[in-house]
């Protein structure tokens, strides 16, 4: 569980009580509004889960070690091209991928949500079916029960996935190289550089690469830069 | 939606946004803490449920005309027999029942939950099934995931239940002829007779009465409390 930038410290608790009840163990913060976090963790019955939560300083970090990392929305952001799915159909393609590496839920922050820069890292995104009148929701509400869903079914009664997914450090680093190499190469515009590393993350993690092919793009990448710097 | 004394008004709020995001209208709060409830309800962006949200002195009011009434606890009470769903398993209970009456989800307070009292209102118990370890959800979260699950499945796939049932208020008032029989014929022990009030009150809603036996019902007590009395 990531939350990106929370300012609100009753809401780091009530994840964190929402992670407990449900079983799950792993916060991390991102930016957090530090005397949010700070209090958050000093709260009376603040649990196992607070005390072990973890200050990451980007998101690229707090998931560097998760095969899947998996956004959540009240809306459709449709301008980075993210796949969107609905709860109980999310909850059901996360479960098939817990069986064989870490998954990160990355929450936004209560007033903006996940920025742009959130979202590149995710792999797709989850929304819950609200009704249309009324749709963004309370951010430890939102957690509880995006969480619910996840522990609904039994274990065992979902078919775990076979395929290998490589690490978010590894799609990482294979984002930096390429738009190392694209910015060297002049593909890149300086003004859009941002929006243009964003689409790029997006790319990569679209891509679903294995470990292994992880790794051969690494090594083609490197020597691409190598070339071109010669 | 049905609050029992709820402490808290950052809870009786989350409640009632939770209601807005899923599409629930009608909040009813007994015998709140006043501080609470008027806090609760000058809070910005309170919002039309918390607006709207009825005060009311008694269980046995709020749920006077609801046909079905369900009590959540994390624990289950096995004192007063009442049976126990897993939320899943409920919801679908209740969404068959929505469709030709009103149904009333009782949640108690922050601290102690639903008391024997609030208990012998309810037709059965839901619980969120959470891990052994962290049972006790926070109130808004709890609210939140009923409510998501409820709304979980979309309109019209599930479908409707057949039988008609009497009105909480209806079972209410042969609960207390049936009472008022039994103490004036001596069946009652006056140093247990609270508790003996919360176990007919269970008895009558195990009847599972349809509006028209319910009727016959009230008939019969009344017939034989005049008679009594005569």
């Amino acid at each position: 569980m990531v939350l990106a930038s929370p300012r609100n410290p009753l809401n780091i608790g009530a994840a964190a009580r929402a992670m407990s009840n449900f079983g799950f163990s792993q916060l991390r913060v991102v930016n957090p509004y530090e005397v949010a976090f700070r209090e958050a963790r000093s709260a009376i019955g603040a649990g196992a889960v607070m005390e072990a939560a973890v200050d990451c300083r980007s998101v690229a970090e707090a998931v560097a070690d998760c095969t899947l990392v998996v956004g959540t929305t009240a809306l459709g952001h449709r301008e980075l091209q993210h796949r969107l799915w609905r709860l109980p159909y999310g909850a059901r393609l996360i479960r098939r991928r817990l069986a064989q590496g870490s998954v990160a839920l990355l929450f936004g922050s209560e007033k903006y949500g996940l920025s742009n820069d959130d979202l590149g890292h995710c792999h797709w995104l989850m929304r819950i079916p609200t009704g249309t009148e009324h749709e963004s929701m309370n951010l430890g509400q939102a957690v509880a029960v995006c969480l619910y869903e996840l522990a609904r079914e039994p274990e065992g009664a979902v078919r775990p996935e076979r395929k290998r997914h490589a690490a978010a450090a590894e799609l990482e680093r294979i984002t930096e190289l390429l738009a190392e190499l694209l910015r060297e190469s002049g593909y890149v515009n300086p003004r859009t550089a941002v929006s243009t590393l964003e689409k790029l993350r997006r790319l990569v993690r679209r891509l679903d690469l294995s470990p292994r092919d992880a790794e051969i793009w690494l090594g083609m990448l490197r020597q691409l830069l190598w070339k071109q710097r010669a």
